[in-house]
Formats: structure tokens, sequence, C-alpha cells
């Protein structure tokens, strides 16, 4: 089947593919057209010249006005909007450190399937927070969870304690120097949501500030505490293997894909489906049995931890590939939990009438047109019975798989080694991260780019990741990856032993052959960027030295939603240079540009990097690195 | 001096006066010349059509593109821009009750120099809400704020109580079968936080839903609770008189404003600059003494009181009004606290070289180039120590008041009576609504608006409620005012005996005069319309009807800031038709526009109306209250 149109730009042969197909279907709506259709971008926009708080407005900072009605300039404008953005990104990280301390506390009261599946990580982890490790596993988790919660509660004069526990010392001292060591990040939240309403604060240096607050709260307690809770309960990453892209589909299963970020709801779905009774009610209504399939970060979440990853039959894709593995009409059921639900896949289905059923597993998930009542919103104390009216709901569904409607698979799937992580990198290293470090001393490898990616339309799907991680590994930089990025690394052959061959500049392919590892190493999860920072840690904690003076950079090549600030914030806070695309709505205000890209980095010891092309992106981390290792 | 500007248009000779020395100085950044220098409005802004939250974006909505990149539709992406909106104003009126609370927890450990004044209203508040009333005040008032505390941390699973203690059963039972009935605000706000972010929440009714209950949980917990408890510490409001508009300034006076919404600190300094020890040191200063002035809703709130009332030396004005109230060179302090403290009076404070201090009181509160360590941020332990700070720092001011700038005070300022609650009114009806609601059912008065108003530079400032009310009053419409519009109303002789003949109907006319009420009853700032509420809901409990069938209307008619949504979310939820205007950015999105303005009767018994000429809005009302009538 070809391609026969000039704007589907993608780095998936299978989503070309798929959008092909419904193309000849005389469908036309996917997110190919939504943006050829939207055109060109508004200028003010795009560069946080837009104000639209008020019915006075929108007012729009220009040469000619260089200041809003209310008279906020252009750097107070630029950097509200932005942290209005933070704030919706750490309301989303922390609403997941919600659902897991609300899990927690199910298990420590007996009333929950989940159990502790690495004790002695959450005997160090309880260590590290003071806690009394003595008791059963129930009664850890109890004072664990209790502690979780007092933190998630405090008030923005209470520092947050968990940082003093897990940073190191240097960042400490620097943060309390700028008074941005936050508190809970519910108090954290409510603040800094009061101050962005019209003329309350008006000025970009505290509002920067704010962001760097809520980007530290968040990070703490639902990039780094929650990926060490998933650990404790589904056990940490080991290296796993499977098969990625729409191609992973087998048309003569009942289908389930797990899609979002949360893996709660989509494990015990997963594990529960393998059942005998399950699989025998599928074969009844004409299935060989049924297949559970990951999507996106709920899928990166479960494919990383050899526990879950054993239920998983394969990973469709990352989230931009959702309306494309709906409309092979092989799926009978989209389990939706939070986030990137994007509506355009309700509307497909919808559109093409799909059996396919869309149904929400969290409270915050909402689709036009997708009944309310469809929803099962994910409850820890009743999550198996939950889990098994999902999966017989899927199993009704396909038996309404249309004969009208062709499924149509494209063959095309890739295996992939995932499970990376702090231990199980250390492991494969020998015990120590000596080797790793003496390959960057060596000049073997440059550095370390952690990256993250959500993929955007902005550069044509994945197209831009896919570029810039060639470029990097070219340049013997070996790249941690997380998000939908990894779903997209995964596709596109990164993270196997062939790409070695395949990718890798000549440092980096030794050390490659040399420990056994593809040069892409998989991370997991956006919220996994906590893991990253897990590893910067250590390493820092290994050498005696600030985080600052690390040979890593942070990427997020096409980063798209709001808690990707999160990251970038958390490691910026870090001390780590990162560098962001696209361009955030942020240069619209000249100091406020200059902080963030420039000045931030005496005071914190890390910057924004900004660079629209790929190639020169990745030139400019070669720099950065070579900086850090003079 | 004459105002040679066709741009400059407002209610007030005293700021065009102001406006026009102003620009002999050669300083033309005022609003009216920024309004001017904004231009035209992006119309996909002003409709609601353009999404801002992705680095994909902005979409907008039109013809050709009726889908945004990811897929949702103008209805989700017009009612998800509004819940940030609302979500936001929620945050700034609960960060009153925050502080109050605070405040309480003080009073009641014997801590804070504040008291309880009003005894009765206290015992009253704690029987509804079914708290124990034995015990000292401070025992009394800690059981309330634990209560409160108690209420305001509620997950959103567990409804407010004090909902189902305050509001009229047939309210509550429409809330219930709705699912609005919300749980604390904290958490609340963080929910919508997080469905806001992209591909989430894309469904414009569960959007509106979301709206509704950040409307009733901050509604309940600020706009009503928050005021019974100022009336607590403060006194309810009870009939006072003064004098309002830019004119009361006195320049032979050390000249304190209070700026903002929340009358705490203010409260204190108002009182404590009249102690002699001060007024001593003024004079030491050259000075005849120290004034303190209200200015917006901290003075609204402050001169609704006699206890406070006694202490203030008049009202400057309403929030578009302060950067000419600091151009007459004659304010050496300008105390900010939250909310409305416009950037553009920081910048002419430094552009024309004012000496006014303009010092931030609340944590919130940031202007650029105000140094971050003038804060003085209340503090309910430590206030009498601040209080005494900041008017030593006032009279520090003064000493440099600047002898090359021409000290300009416009001979302008009217008499206003205000201090109107239910109390009060009750007062002066005699002990009953009797006389009010017979006045009604004569035909004398044709019902009652409760009117909130922030004044808007779209259709010039305050021009349009001037226009508005004096319709209204035409038409013997009875109108109870709030927020910035009280400031509007006393300032154009709204709220004093000479309007009665001035305004008024025949009918109106009548029965002020045997009342000896102005037309416009001042009910104090903008989070006052929960006054408006408890007068709502004692007059429906009165009657024994639900609120829905009062011949009341609740009017926005230059609604300004975020907050403002959540008084009509209120209103509208009470079964109460809600006037907004400028039109809100929704009209982009038709399935969301019509629930708002059309099906929302049907279900909660209230609508919003929307029309933009104000003899129109006028007329509208006229018919909707006609309607109630039948």
């Amino acid at each position: 089947m070809s391609n026969n149109c000039d704007y589907c730009v993608t780095a998936h042969d299978s989503v070309k593919e798929m959008h092909s197909f419904l193309r000849s279907m005389g469908y036309k709506h996917t997110f190919f057209e939504r943006v050829k259709r939207q055109g060109a971008i508004c200028y003010f926009g795009e560069q946080g010249r837009c104000c639209t708080l008020c019915p006075d407005g929108p007012c729009r900072i220009k040469r000619r006005a260089p200041k809003g009605k209310c008279g906020i300039d252009a750097d107070g404008l630029a950097a509200r909007n932005l942290l209005r953005l933070v704030n919706q990104g750490g309301a989303a990280y922390t609403h997941d450190f919600k659902t897991t301390l609300k899990t927690l506390k199910a298990i420590s009261e007996g009333k929950s399937p989940f159990t502790v599946k690495d004790r002695k990580k959450m005997v160090w982890f309880a260590q590290k927070l003071g806690i009394e490790t003595d008791g059963t596993d129930r009664e850890i988790i109890g004072r664990i969870a209790d502690y979780l919660e007092k933190e998630f509660m405090k008030d923005t004069t209470q520092p947050l304690d968990i940082i003093r526990k897990l940073a190191p010392e240097s960042r400490v001292k620097i943060w309390e120097r700028l008074g941005i060591i936050p508190g809970g990040y519910i108090f954290e939240s409510h603040e800094a949501s009061t101050k962005v309403m019209p003329n309350i604060d008006t000025d970009f240096m505290d509002l920067s500030l704010t962001s760097l607050r809520l980007g530290l709260s968040a990070g703490f307690l639902a990039n780094i505490a929650t990926t060490i809770i998933r650990d404790i309960i589904f056990g940490s990453p080991d290296i796993t293997k499977g098969y990625a892209d729409i191609g992973v589909l087998d048309k003569d299963y009942v289908n389930i894909v797990v899609h979002g970020h949360v893996p709660w709801m989509g494990s015990v779905v997963a594990r529960m489906a393998k059942e005998k009774r399950f699989q025998d009610m599928a074969k009844e209504a004409g299935a060989k049995g049924i297949k559970v399939y990951g999507s996106l970060c709920t899928g990166q979440e479960m494919l990383q931890r050899p526990e879950t990853a054993k239920y998983l039959d394969g990973q469709v894709g990352n989230w931009l590939t959702q309306e494309f593995v709906a409309a092979t009409g092989a799926v009978d059921a989209f389990l939706m939990d939070k986030n990137c639900a994007a509506p355009g896949l309700a509307d497909l289905v919808q559109k093409v009438k799909l059996h396919t059923k869309l149904i929400p597993v969290s409270s915050v998930v909402r689709l036009r047109d997708v009944p309310v009542d469809s929803s099962v919103i994910y409850d820890p104390e009743i999550v198996e019975k939950q889990a098994e009216k999902l999966i017989l709901e899927s199993i009704e569904a396909y038996k309404n798989r249309r004969k009208t409607y062709p499924v149509h698979i494209p063959d095309k799937k890739t295996d992939y080694i995932a499970g990376f992580g702090v231990e199980s990198l250390l492991n494969i290293l020998g015990g120590t991260p000596d080797p790793l470090l003496e390959a960057i001393q060596a000049g073997a490898i440059k550095g370390v780019v952690g990256l993250v990616s959500c993929t955007t339309m902005k550069n044509g799907h994945g197209t831009f990741t896919y570029e810039f991680v060639k470029e990097l590994l070219k340049k013997d930089i070996l790249v941690l990856i997380t998000g939908c990025a990894s779903s997209l690394a995964q596709a596109e052959g990164f993270t196997n032993k062939e790409a070695i061959d395949k990718f890798a500049g000549e440092g980096l392919k030794g050390v490659c052959k040399v420990l056994g590892i593809p040069p892409v190493l998989n991370f997991g999860s956006c919220l996994d960027t906590g893991r990253m920072i897990h590893l910067i840690i250590a390493l820092s904690e290994y050498l005696g030295v600030d985080p600052s003076q690390l040979p890593v950079i942070a990427a997020a090549p096409e980063y798209y939603n709001n808690d990707a600030y999160i990251d970038g914030l958390l490691a910026v806070s870090m001390g780590i240079n990162t560098y962001v695309n696209p361009i955030p709505p942020i240069v619209g205000g000249p100091a406020f540009t200059r902080l963030l890209t420039r000045d931030l980095e005496d005071i914190l010891g890390g910057k924004f990097i900004v660079e629209p092309d790929p190639i020169k992106a990745a030139e400019l981390i070669e720099k950065e690195l070579e900086k850090k290792l003079n």
C-alpha cells in the first residue's frame, strides 16, 4: 500500500501504512489531516506573547504595545503562562502519586491484592527516609504511606523532608539559598494557581522561582518517590525482551490495549487475562484467547519489570500512534488510564463505527461521546473485580468485531530489550559504575544523554527524535530513554542488539559490545525521568561530586505535554543542562529567556538549551558534554 | 484642566482629571494608553477558540479546522479554557479562606490581637455546623477552625458537610443528582488541574460539571464561610457613612492606602495609625498626622463594618483607579494585599520617580522592580509588629515626598452610605423581609439585582456598569452591589440619599424614601457575593421556596478577574439567573454556549445571560424578573 500524501510525516512505517489504509477507507481526520488543516501557527501564541486571562484581552506583546492592558510586560506574561502549564503538569504527575498513595494505604490495611515484591528496596527507602524498618511488609509500607501523605499535604512554609533525605547535600544548599525548597504539591499548586491570576504576581523572577518549586515538589513526590514505590510493589526493573509496533497485534485474539501512564489497573488486567477461565471464555467467543498489549507509558511501566512484563503481549506504540492502533479494527478494548487519551481516538471510533470499546479507568479521563457510566475508575480495594469486568467487556466487544470493517494489521514489529534501571545497569557493569566512567574517561563514550520525549506533530511524528538519537549515537553518546520516546525507540530498533552496528559510533559500539547492551537503554515511562535522577544521584555520590559536574545532559527533543515541564525543571534543578524542543513559548520575554537559557546555569548549575535543528542540537550537546569533561 | 484625548473613557471625572494631569507631565503609559496601543482584539482568543496548551499549537478552531491537532472540538476547548480560569479564581478566593483559617487558629491559641466581635454570629454559625457552643470564644473559634480546615482538606470523594448544613435542601438535592457536591477546594483544584492537561478530559459536559464543583467548593468555603468569619472577628456590617473618590486624599497627611481584597493587615494598620505615638511621629516629620484610606475590596471590607470603618479616612476607588491615585503624588505607601496589584502601578511609580512605597503584604503578591525584601507578609501572630513597621516606613516615605513632583489631588469626593448585610437590612425593614416582599408584590419594585463587578477597559472604565445601574434603577429594580462596582457606585453617588431622586424610578423612589435607604445598597467586597447568597438563603427559607423562585437576578456587568467566575457559578448553582459581561470566551463552542445560556436553567434552575448592550441587558433582566413574578 503506497502512502499517497505529502503530509504524513512519521518515523514509523506502520503508522504510514495505517494512515494510507484509513485514507483508502475515506477517513481523513487523523492527526496528520488535523495538523494540515490548522495551517499556520499564531506567532504571538507560539512565542508566549499572548495573554488570555481576562476579558479585556487577549493582549499581545508587540513593538507597538510592549505591555498588556494591565501593564504586564513580556517577561511576566511569558513566565506566568509557563507557570500555568507547569502547574498542570505537576498536578497530573502528582495525581499519579495520589493514586499510588491510595494503593499503598490499601495494601497496608490488607485490602488490596498488590503485595511487596522488592522488600530490599522498601527497606532501603524506609531507612533513607528515617522510617522504622521492623515489622511486616504491610506495616512498613503503611509507615512509608503515612510519611509520604504528610509530605504531600505540607504547607508552602514547611519544606519537604524527602528532598533533604534524597538529594545531594550540595544541591540542597543551592535550593535553600534560592528559597525554592517547596512544601507538598497540594499547597504549592494552590499558591501558584493564586499567583497566576491577573494582577497578583507579575514578576518574571518570582514566577520562575515558583515554577522551580513546583518542579522540585512534583519531581520528588512523583518522579522520584512514585518510581521507587512502583518498584517496591512490582519489583525493580530488570532485563526483559519483547516486540513493539502496531504489528504486535494478533487478529485472532481478543485484544486489550492498556493505555496511559499508570500501571495499576493495566497490570492486574494483564495478569488476570492469562487465567484459564478467561482464555476459555475468549475461545468460546471464537477467538484463540486473550492478549493484552501496552500502549505508551502504561506499557513502558509494565515492560520494564519482569513481574509485569511476562503478562504483556507487546507494546503497540507511543501516544501519537493510538488512532492508528485502533484503525486496525483488531483492538476490542482500549483501557484509557491517565493520560494522553487523545480525543481524536474517540472521534475515529465513532466516525468509522469501530466496535472498539474505549473505557476510562481513571477519575480524570473523559472523552466526549464516551458514556460516563462506561468508566471503571481504578480502586485498589476492588481492582480484581474491576479487571474481571473489563476483561468480560472486552470479550463481549470482540463478539461485535464488525464483519464490515476490514481488520488490517501492518506486518511490522521490532524486538526490543528493556528493563534498565540503576540496579540492573550496575549489575551489567559488574557492581560498580567504573566500566562506564572509564569508557567516558578513555573517550570511547562522550557522555550520557537522559532523554524523555512525548513526540509532537511540530516536525512530524517522532522524526525529530529519530534523527536526534541517530546523531547522538553516531557521536558516541550513550542514550537513556524514557516516555513516548521509549516506544518510538523500540519500534525503530534503537533498543536491540542490532542497533549497535546499525547506529553506534565506533567508541560507543565497542562499549556496547563489551557490555552486551544496546546503545539506547530503555529507562521506562516519562515518570521514570525520576529513575534517571536516581542514577545521577548515585553517580554523584559515588564520585563525590555535585551532579552539575557529571558528563550528563538531559534532553526532551519532542516534548509535548505539560508534565514534561516538571521533568525539565527537575533536571535543571539538579544542575543538569537540559535541551528542550520545540522551543517553549518563552522567547517573547527576552529577560525571561535569558534567565532560562543562560543565567540559570550560574544560579543552579543547569540551564535550558534550545535549538530547532536536530543535527545542530546534537552538536550543541556534544559541546556541552565536552565542557563537563574538561 | 481639560481632558484632551478621545480614548480616556471612564465613569469618573477624578480619573479623567488625573489622566490629563499625567499627560501634561508627559506620562503616556496608563491603562488608557495601553488599551489604545493593544488595538484590535484577536477573534479566536476572544471567542475561546484558541488553545495554547501544547507546543504543537496554538490551535484555532475555524470552519476549515473544526478540531485541534489532538482532536479536541470547539466545545471541549472552550470549556477547558474556562475551567482553567475558574480554577485560578477559586484558588485566589480560597487563598483568602486559608489566610482566614490561619488567623482563626492564632486567635484560638491566644496568639493574635484579633478577638471575637460578634459572639452571637459565632454561636449561630457553630450551631448551624453542629459544633459544640460551650466554652470560651477562643475555644469555639478553635472548633470552627478545625471544622473548616477538615472541610478544606477533604478529598473529591468526600462531599463538603458545610454545603448540606448551609444550603437549602431543595438545592442540595439538585446538586446531588448532578454529582457536583464537591470536596475541599485543595483536592478539587488538584483534580481539575489534572483534567485540563491536554488529552485527559476533553468532554465539555464533564469539564462544565467540574467548573460547577469548583464554584460550589470555593463558594461555600470562601464567599460564604469566610464572610461569616470576618463578621465574627470584625463585627457584622451595620450602617456606616463616609466619602469616596480620589479627592478623599489629604495632601497634608502621611497617606497610607490599604489595597487589595483582604482586611486583616489593613484593619490593624488603620487602627494603629490612629495611635498618638504614630500621629506624633508624623507631625514631627512635618505632616498633620496619618490618614489611612481604603482601596477596592480591602477598603470595602473595612468600610462595611463600623468597628473597622471608624479608622478609615475614605475610599479612594476601584482597581482601575490605582494608577491615578498614585499619580496624585500624595500617597506615601500602598500596602498591596491580594489581589489586583496592577503591574502598571509599579511602572508608573518607577517611570515618574514617585516616592510612593509599594509594599506587598501577601505571600502571593509580587511586582517587577519592587524589591522582594520590601514585602511584609501578613502573619496573624505578629501583625501588630508588622503594622508598626509599615506605619514607620510610610512616615519615612512621606519625608521623601518629592518636591519636584507636583502633588495634585482632584477636588472630587462623594458621600456614601454603606454597611448593608442580612442583619442590618432586616433591621431597617423592621425585623422581617415583609416590607420588601410587599413592595415587590405591589409592583413598586420589580425585583432585586445582586451586582458584582470588577470594572474592565472593554467598554471604558466603569461606564458600562454606570449605564447599566442607572437603567436598572429607572426600571424600579433595587440593586445590591459588591466588589469594585461598590467603589464605583460610591464615587458616582449611587449609594447616598440624593441618589433616590436622582436615579430611582417612581416605585423604587417611594420605597427608598419610606425605608430611608439609597436605591443601591452597598454589600461590600467581591467576596461578599457570599453575603448576597446568605440573603437569598434567608429569603428562600422565610418564604419556603427554592431560591430559583425568588425575583432576584445576579449580574456582573463588567467582570474582569478570574474569581468572578466563582461568583457566577455559585449564583447559577443557587438557581439564580446570572447576567455576565463582557461575553466570556465561550461562544466558540456552540453546544457549550447552549449549555451555559439555555440548558443549565432546566438542570439547575439558573443560567447565564449575555448581552453586550447595557440598556438591552437591563431590559432582559426586567423580563427575567417578570417571569419570576408570574
